[in-house]
């Protein structure tokens, strides 16, 4: 067998793609340079082949591994990943330890994902108290206080109301708590930045349900509560209820997984991911807010002023550079593709900006479409990396002109206390040795 | 616990929302009335609740459940459904028992899923000799044939090139097959159309590592051929492969499952299911079509007038009602929402009409947006169902004009010995008794 490895650094001169044009890259001419660039794409990877016989008797230079030559596994009632991927796993951080073993979150492992999708095994989770096991034929959904007629409607009831599917984002208030720690630190994308997930969510909307039960004219919020065992329960103005929010059944086309709120969550697409209250059993028609433990104690921001924000419903214009990102390994000089996420509570990602010198100069990113809005958009930007020292970072701006916060302009609005809302602009340090860092810039 | 029943039917007058009326649907119309019609949408859920306490002291007519008063489960690092949803599973079907366990297929339970996306887990299957469990790290993907340079790419150098992502149905070209046997089968839906799926993929466009092998100027065609133990393969035209063809190695988001190809597949958006080859190894430039085993003695279509066709690649334009399908059992007269699947695999779906009479009258469905190019699209429709015998039928129609054939259509063209690209428009038959059966009309 012989398996020479191809450098194309010696077959062609690699082209420069400088990440600090002025325009937007122009697809036909990266791939056109992408090609010419060959070995440094695929460096490591792409092998002559002549040598060896197929099955056909042609040259291919691999023998038959086992899987070819003997029988494989039979269909299953319900599949499952690899088991080559089990590295690629939520990382799960319980904040009290045995003492309540269901308080804390896991977190979507983001820069072992591509697309937009987040599949249903890798969704984030945070409870208060742990995931409750709901049978479905007791649950209910009471919709009662300043209403005509108060109603409780079984699952099965709700399975016959009309459905909508929303393709969108939720993300805990508290994702990138860990860029607010004085030090960087050296973790994973999804460490940092993995309270954020992205879902096909199904369900009623919420207005009919509303309808259905009459609401007084001087009703203005809601209070929702869950059934777990922390009663997580948190105030909402009737406006939004009434706008696009869903009790949403179905997640990528099955039923919620447990700990996304089985058998039903409310679903405010680009609010705080903690708004969107799990095992939702009661909603409440109040005249104001209800000031609930869940968004007096907890889930409010503390400013440099030194007073406190309340309810800041809707998440901030967000992205991150997910390949490459921390802890990984650049694999020597060349052309690669950085590819990352944005997102934003306000609406659709109009643009994402991307810079190779610590935000001095910036590039626009190619979006990919359908960019669908309070959705995780996938961006990418061929990025051909010299060798040297390199701070890669990304920007994104929604389609209302909010443009995601500089790490400084953050720390200048917020309290060094404060650890929520955090939106500012993640730095990847790349390093002459290939290694990738978190740091602050 | 006072736990009354609210009917409707009592309340107010149903309103009439016959399927066929002339014109698409009125959305802020059929709110309204749905509205109205409350306890005909949720009948046997609906209960008034007056009487208990909540832990807040509030009346709500409930006592707490176990899962309120006990601290639930911890996080985990790869999430699985609830336990009360077993009973949604692919139905497992084998071709040769226990002398090739795994040759056969698995369905996607349709009738229990809502929205588009397809959860990994449910996916359906079809192998010709079982899931090879393939060691990634082994695996290569070599070009060759008719190229300037053969190139074999491991998994790693695939991850390094631009990748994009398409959502689009993989559909098996033997999917309805039941539905060819003389005598209509009474069984769900999914075990009649559930060879049909839909994903986020993502992956390398074909049409870039082609030009990184350098295509001959005699090359037409090329063999794709997977690393299963059947190796499976089928001879595709090369327009196809420079148009939107991906090696996908991601499939909502995370890494293809095994009996998704893992680590990688062809996907050929909107063509016949097999010739998205699995475990993709081998990709041959040629002249011409290779005429595999699974190109002549399968995947042929057999006409009435006795001749074959070879390579319908493109699946034809198609949907389904899933809400209500086989086996359901209607909760007696009034409104309901039906729902159910559409595509084509020539593009957008542009238009549902369903029909409650057998095709004697039809009216526009819904469909629900984003409508993606090759993809599952959603359809829904309100029907006020009076309790008399009906026969519920949808017919499908693409963005190019193509018409879903009906059953008396499809069956002139093929041969009765015919078992692939069955389009023919599906009926549910609703009887007075509320059972829902599937019928021949």
């Amino acid at each position: 067998m012989k398996n020479e490895s191809v450098n194309a650094n010696r077959r062609s001169a690699s082209p420069e793609l400088r990440t600090n044009g002025p325009g937007p890259v122009d697809r036909r001419g990266f791939l056109t340079r992408g090609v010419q660039a060959a070995g440094a794409l695929a460096a490591g990877g792409v092998v002559s082949t002549a040598g060896a016989q197929t099955r056909t008797g042609e040259s291919i230079g691999v023998q038959f591994p086992s899987w070819m030559t003997t029988e494989g596994a039979s269909m299953r009632a319900y599949g499952q990943p690899s088991k080559f991927e089990e590295p690629v796993k939520r990382l799960v951080g319980q904040l009290y330890g045995k003492v309540a073993e269901g308080a804390g979150a896991s977190f979507t492992p983001l820069q072992s994902l591509r697309g937009t999708i987040t599949p249903n095994g890798l969704h984030y989770e945070r409870h208060h108290n742990g995931v409750p096991d709901i049978d479905p034929a007791r649950h209910k959904l009471l919709i009662h206080g300043l209403v005509r007629k108060s109603l409780a409607f079984d699952v099965a009831a709700l399975t016959r109301y009309p459905m909508v599917s929303r393709t969108c984002f939720i993300e805990c208030a508290a994702n990138s708590v860990r860029n607010t720690l004085p030090k960087a630190q050296n973790v994973a994308c999804g460490a940092i930045h993995g309270l954020v997930s992205c879902s096909e969510w199904t369900g009623v909307p919420l207005a009919v349900l509303l309808n259905e039960a009459g609401v007084d004219a001087d009703a203005r919020w809601l209070l929702a509560e869950g059934a777990d065992s922390a009663s997580m329960s948190r105030s909402i103005p009737l406006t939004k209820a009434l706008d696009d929010a869903l009790i949403a059944l179905y997640q990528n086309g099955e039923r919620l997984r447990p700990e996304q709120g089985y058998p039903l969550r409310l679903l405010l697409p680009g609010w705080e991911g903690n708004t969107n209250v799990k095992w939702l059993h009661r909603i409440k028609l109040t005249d104001g807010p209800t000031h609930t433990r869940d968004e007096t104690s907890r889930y409010t921001d503390l400013m440099r002023d030194g007073k406190a924000r309340q309810f800041t419903f809707e998440m901030g214009v967000k992205s991150v550079i997910t390949q490459p990102s921390g802890g990984m390994t650049m694999q020597g000089a060349g052309l690669y593709e950085l590819s990352g996420l944005a997102w934003s509570g306000a609406g659709r990602v109009a643009r994402v900006d991307v810079s190779a010198d610590g935000g001095a100069t910036w590039r626009h990113a190619m979006l990919q479409a359908p960019v669908l809005p309070k959705s995780l958009t996938r961006f990418h930007l061929p990025w051909n990396w010299n060798g040297a020292p390199a701070m890669l970072q990304s920007r994104a701006t929604d389609e209302k002109g909010n443009v995601q916060e500089s790490r400084s302009s953050w720390n200048a609005l917020y309290s060094p206390a404060n650890r929520l809302h955090n939106t500012m602009i993640q730095t990847w340090a790349v390093n002459a040795d290939g290694s990738v860092k978190n740091v602050y810039a």
